[in-house]
């Protein structure tokens, strides 16, 4: 069995796709996380709608996240 | 009686259809979950109103799941 | 006095009507549930607005669920 | 001082007018309840706006519940 | 310092002004509470825009509360 | 570091403006506050849109809290 | 691995652009914080929509926030 935290541990590093609960999806490099799915990230762009904006480093609550694709 | 996390657990490495609260769905295969049903999908195809796509492997945060169903 | 969760327990293997929050309603057999109310459910049939669908056996998450009528 | 709880324990096989949060108004017997509000309530009449329905024996969930009169 | 639940034990037996998330107001004497600001008022009237109507006891789930006022 | 609790502890006696989620914005004297950031307040006008009206002292419940300056 | 809470640690006394649920952005120094992500600001401003103000030293509520960029 694949658990959850397993699986976004081995994707430090790496570039992930998050959608969020108001609709934005976030693209960025995986930094880091803690056990409630906050999670920390690295050269992160915002997409609204069709507005795209750089965001640098960011920390994210995991309470506002959908979903997390591995890309 | 059938618990709700051993259902799970016998659908592992099966196809599931899961409705979310933001009333999208995701179709795709379950590798694995934790206690919270947060859950690891793979092979996953998103359907918005009309539009589909296609997410690879994603992990979907239980808490904006309404129902998962075995197909 | 007829406990919230003894009254489920009798209803294991009876058909029950759930309302949930998004206004969906279900109708189905009970399997079983867990003490945050998951259920367990089979031969389903969801009922939005006028548009009815057979789901077969489902998940449901507890925290989804408005009301459950025993029928 | 009165407490919530004694005060509904003290309404068991009384009738109970309860407004929910989606506005629906819930009118029925009291059987039992636990420590989350959970009800349990017999001989049920739904009101949503004009329309009003008999759901005879009914658990309904707490966290939905936004007052309770006693009639 | 005056800790809320402490203004509150001093406001048992008087009336308050309660402002409820689904913006109703509801006036009523305090008989009782818990911690989790659960309320038992009676006497009470509820206005809802324009309209009132008295709902004699009731209890109130804290969870819905906005602001208390004493009056 | 400047922990949250104790830069509300600093604010007690002193006016405080706070921003509720449902829009409303407060304004009173803080009397108090328990570790849930459920306040007391004192001479407290109330701002809705345009409309403003005077509460004298109330209890407000921290969940609906959005920010707190000190003014 | 980088912890959320290590990345505000050392983000204190630096400029923060904090995202809120609703829609509001704030700019401030973040003066500090505690494990529920509460935060304490500083010389913020506030934008909502096209309109800007400011606002002080805050106390922000950690459920509000969605994102955190450190600028």
């Amino acid at each position: 069995m694949t658990l959850p935290l397993d699986t976004l541990e081995k994707s430090v590093n790496q570039k992930l796709l998050l959608l969020l609960k108001d609709s934005r999806s976030i693209e960025g490099k995986l930094l880091g996380f803690d056990e409630y799915m906050n999670l920390v990230l690295d050269d992160v762009e915002e997409t609204k709608g069709e507005t795209k904006r750089r965001l640098g480093k960011i920390i994210l609550r995991g309470s506002n996240v959908v979903s997390i694709s591995l890309i």
